[in-house]
């Protein structure tokens, strides 16, 4: 950073990167929030304000706007937009609470990159201007809460759909394929009766699609978007329509069916949108621990632990033990898990803060749930791949298990009635032997009647 | 509890009140779980559980039990249903993680009223069961399941929908009568361009209308009900449609559509759909959060606040400042709002932690999902009543302050150019002049130029 | 309800039943805040609010409140203070943040109580003012704090400890009984290296030494008393050396070393300290919630589980199977952890909101940690009494699973080196044969080689 | 990644990018957790992984490893330590939760270092080995916790107590600076007594100072470290003494007071210190924004806000209004602290799933901590420097409110009554008129006894 060039604002000139194409506004949060660079605004936003641009310059385009600037505009936005200029976005999360910095570092780099083809000049404010131009119509106000619905929808729809629907289908392939493997059921963590493997496994598929069920049902809501309002709702400077406009223009490039918010006070003030969402994943990830760990309960041992399940070998598990394949998978998954239940908390503490016409904890709202969804994301895509693909039945084992099971005795209830068939269990349990022996040995049923009642396969 | 009878189970006798209708199960879990009163059961839950028996004794009638014990039954669970037995459920929450002795309390109380229509004798198991005919087709691990729906679907209905309308239309109503009045807007919590109190309440009545849709989004899936699974979800020992049957016999009784999920497995093991409803909770905990906290904010004074609005004197705020009126409906809500946070959060680690065919936290899920929509929707009917109602807007004071405003010249800047338009406000600033003031002092405007511009009643 | 007296306040004339002692401005606070009795502020509010008027009575008999006043107030203040009157306190938490009508509710009831004994009239203002006598030198806003500190100090004194030290004597001491129960090690749920059960409970015992250390910890700060800074902590209107003096009698009635607070302003506008204990209590909760699935996770079986704990039968686990026995111990305690933890997550709501000179949070954050004493003190005495006091190690099941441990074989490493004992693990492994066996076959040692170096008793 | 050469594992041969350090195990991890760089394992975890290998090369060298190799193992692990191969480390969060790839990662760099030192060949096993000589008499399940408690210790001494230091003094500074300007108090947000703004300010240092000695009570235990436990905390495989000497050597190499943990079963199984110290953390955030919060409010304005406080304008707040500052750092810091509740709860959640002999969240729950001290401690920082230090109370606002307070009235009740007081203050409100014209108005006091007696400073 050894050369600089100097940008201006209302404070007064300041010294910037001479590479560098934001401006005053950015260099001086750069100064104002000294955070490490592994705390930076998550990218997805930053596309999303671009998108904004893009969209903004259209409609400036048709009304008003010179339509040279407005193309140059729209150009620059398009190429932030598709990742291009990522390094000129240094800000970090924990700026102002209204993302203005972010909005400002859109603002100026587009405006830096539209003079740099126009003059040859990168950055200033001629003749592109950051604020009249690139931001003409719109405040951080409304540009931050509607990146923020744009970044999320878009990240729903690119990583966290997929992702889910990879995990869901190689689960609901798994409850295929062992729909036959009949075992022995656990409640309280106690020997229940049986069902199948297959039944087991589809459980986890039904919550995953009621999972996805749930994320898309805050759709109609997320698609809602604050642009328009500008300062504090009421559209003051904004041309007319301009909130209808811009939302059709963002649908047209981003291809998710994005409307204009009939209350832009609402979507300014407060960010319940954001929590709910946050609140859909928080489920997802509830349902992913207790699928993360029943597979982690199942494959435990090789030879001390429930052991019906052999997870696949990624990585040696212990130098010393073949047998011993750790469940790192699960173990990914449910910190994981962990931490977006944690950054839900973090949304609703910032979410229910709000005053009067803003709510000033946007970036972070909006970077808890995008990192939400990105560890979600890569996280089901990596437990579907290397652990549940891989994951193989010890049928021999889930046998052993069933027929040692005493609570098979249910079936002779019926026949040989309901105290007889309880001293059975008793004997059995008391004198450690199967069900069958403890049966034929207090000679309370013979080996026909108990072999033609007690079948497993009958009880699911 | 002087006088006492003996009854039975599987452990042995055991002294229960003579004037109880419950047996041994329920006295021992009052024996091995001694919490005190406060922290019983929610009697929702109870009033669900006997809807269930109510509709069992239905279907089990049609199939295979005893008429005429199935008519005494239902005739007892309906007693049960509509609170004429409330006394006689004594179990905490905190108990079996499965809820099964408030199951086997249930099952007991209402063969003990049956078997007192029958025999005269209170209590007992003969001639009707609490296992063999009360509970019949049923465990407990598929009641409970449903009675938390069926009980948390009700307290939406009767309780939450009905108090969230209230505010809504009571905000909607101060919003319609506000819209005229135009006042400061507040980013930041500083000064911004204005809008009108209708407006600013617009927000919190559109917030409200989102909350309930959220709220409602969840009744799809609050509308599966568990029951037909039995212990582990196969269905075992149930009839045939046994779950169809029993949903439809509920779905009548209660006039809520409630249907047999598709997936046991999942209902039993997994509470995703209990997380969820508390999360869309937990967002309209987020919302009342913003709307009284504004409220707060613009009551707050008499003399040194933005006393913007004036709160209704519901009791005595000192006993020496008569202006001074305390926020207490506010404070009540908001006190309200962060229980149901971290009851949200109590149900987002139980949801987490099912083992494979069965989720052991239900109580615990069930009782914090009723408590926070009773908190809630007592807390919301409330503060319509005695504090939205009867709020009355300061006109004097929030004229002033648009009045006095000094981003008001925001509207001269198309006039005489944004530089001119700035040294206004900053001369106003320095020198505690109106922007009026200052603008006529720099000769900047004549009088007439100003007035004609400046109007915060165009700007919103 | 039928009969009535008339009690009035600065808002007018009001009702009340005739056999209540308490005055119009809690009548009014019945009728404003609609909440159900299970909502009632916990009863060791009331006592310690009274121990604050007992103490306060004392004090001011001193300087210059009449001395025949000050004795009664004393007397009726003790006598509430030791429950004789917990019917007259009917408010709910959910009332003004402050707990001004709870603080009334007290004066109220004591001054009608010392005017029924000196008059025969119950109730009243006459001649003993529940203001100008019973609050003289006070304020809500330091009285609550103070009681939130007094409450809270004297329920984990006579609660939570002795629950504590319960559950840490009886895992210490089944630690010591198992000292030499050689076991097999779990990491990553995986079969590991051996120890003894008593180590593994040794563990346990050592997380609630720890736990109850972080909660005396917060001892130095919970007996800082607010009482002395009335309405905004600077203490006008109550007499010189009013705080310390009062903490100095509080600290006598109770037996606990209660000092004055330095810094006033804090105590009531913050409750940093009643976030902190809500914190140590977390932690508590987090480390029962290990113990508990410990303990249910080595109890279950009892033939498909881990099967190397035998819990004791404290109800009919299922009328069918002797065998199974229910962990509902442990299933209570860890419902009780996921509420404190939720408990923790409002009370932190309610401490990050206060606003300037008061935190109106007061009466949510003190019943939340009440209620998480008591429900952790009755949980951690009922499961040390009916739960671990019973636990019976199964030794033949663990001894068999050390036995079948492939992992014994990294005593072999030393002797035959590091690729010949993997080789001997992954033959077991593979064709399913004990270590022994495995070695033997692959002839790699000899019987006696391997019984000398093999012993998992050396392994701990 | 053009370049590679070949690494190994018991899983096979594997290529690595030729200038890595690292071998196998790292690669593996890479590719089986396919997170983006931003989401990389904390420097300081790895740093402190390092420092454990420095202290264990120290202890191994006396105790029977090689002294050459000792030495130059110590030598690499020193430079690791110090930063100088930070790029060396790319694994992130989410991986096996022993955090085993990590330690790894650093046994095979440092292993790497040592080897292209000795032989001219970058990475390798020989002749130093990463497990046999790096990771001699160690284990991931002793490695890994203890280089949380190493890391967090640090974080707080170099990082969080200075910071917190910082603020406490900028804001105790500024108390005393403005101990004698008396300012209007305001409890419920509503007018109350006046204090001083030093007095308001004396509130905040004193929650400061608290929160410093909460977080310092964590250090006994935190100090405490794992390692000596290896796999499950019995010490096998670990010369005697070993934890001891590693803690005495670690405590030298940092200077801070390490100890050897008197349990590491509870060290390696579960994670209460780090809940504690999260918990810790928790408070202090509440404490921050309840102080930011605060500065918010009485630098709201300029206008239409409270006023008292004049925030340093550190950027544009808008282009157009020059008297608009908008709290910037107020809300950088309420962000941050919402950040650290959430982080808070993600640490709960996964400190109470640990599994019988280890938790495996332990990388998601270092991570977490880390990064919540380093948000606080540069939150901190910078709102002092940036926000605190510039504040300018707005002496003739203050004043004013002061002066125009209705409760001023309480200082006149002793004089002419509780009565007419009360009167005093009523007309005042109603009429609009100062305390002082209202009182002359009605005769109920001359002006020479109103100035006597009606003075602020006197009330604080």
């Amino acid at each position: 950073m050894t050369q600089t060039r100097t940008e201006s604002d209302s404070l007064g000139d300041i010294a910037v990167p001479e590479d560098a194409y934001w401006g005053a506004q950015t260099q001086r949060s750069i100064d104002n929030f000294p955070f490490p660079r592994h705390e930076r605004m998550p990218i997805r936003l930053i596309h999303a304000l671009a998108t904004i641009k893009q969209a903004a310059a259209r409609v400036n385009g048709i009304h008003g706007l010179d339509p040279e600037l407005a193309g140059v505009i729209e150009k620059a936005a398009e190429e932030v937009r598709s990742g291009a200029h990522d390094t000129q976005f240094p800000l970090t999360i924990w700026q102002t609470g209204s993302g203005t910095q972010s909005n400002m570092n859109v603002n100026e780099v587009i405006a830096g990159i539209a003079n740099e083809r126009l003059t040859g000049q990168r950055g200033g404010k001629d003749p592109v201007h950051p604020n009249d131009h690139v931001n003409r119509g719109q405040s951080s106000n409304d540009c931050f809460p509607t990146a923020m619905h744009v970044s999320a929808a878009l990240a729903l729809e690119v990583e966290l759909f997929p992702a889910l629907e990879q995990l869901h289908d190689t689960i609901a392939e798994k409850s295929a394929q062992w729909q036959d493997i009949v075992k022995i059921g656990r409640t309280h963590l106690q020997d229940a009766t049986p069902l199948t493997l297959g039944q087991e496994f589809s459980g986890y598929a039904a919550q995953l699609v009621a999972a996805r069920d749930r994320i898309a049902d805050c759709l109609p809501r997320l698609l809602k978007l604050a642009q328009g309002g500008t300062a504090v709702g009421t559209g003051l400077n904004a041309p007319e329509n301009f909130g209808d406009n811009i939302a059709r223009e963002i649908a047209k490039i981003t291809g998710l069916k994005f409307v204009s918010s009939p209350n832009k006070y609402a979507e300014l003030a407060a960010h319940d949108t954001m929590v709910e969402l946050s609140g859909a994943l928080n489920v997802l990830a509830v349902a992913l621990t207790k699928i993360a760990n029943d597979i982690r309960l199942l494959g435990s041992g090789p030879r001390s632990g429930l052991g019906e399940l052999q997870l696949p070998a990624n990585e040696p598990g212990s130098s010393i033990m073949p047998g011993k394949v750790n469940p790192t998978q699960c173990e990914m998954l449910t910190m994981v898990t962990a931490q977006v239940i944690g950054n839900h908390q973090a949304v609703t503490v910032g979410g229910l803060q709000g005053h009067l016409e803003l709510n000033v904890f946007k970036p972070m709202i909006g970077a808890n749930i995008l990192r939400s969804i990105e560890l979600l994301s890569i996280g089901m895509s990596s437990f579907a791949e290397r652990c549940v693909a891989g994951l193989e039945p010890n049928k021999a084992r889930i046998r052993e298990l069933v027929d040692n099971s005493l609570m098979l005795v249910t079936a002779l209830a019926p026949v040989i009635g309901y105290d007889q068939a309880s001293q059975i269990a008793k004997h059995a349990h008391k004198e450690g032997l199967t069900l069958r022996d403890a049966a034929l040995d207090l000679g309370l049923v013979d080996e026909n009647t108990y072999d033609t009642h007690v079948k497993p396969e009958q009880m699911i």
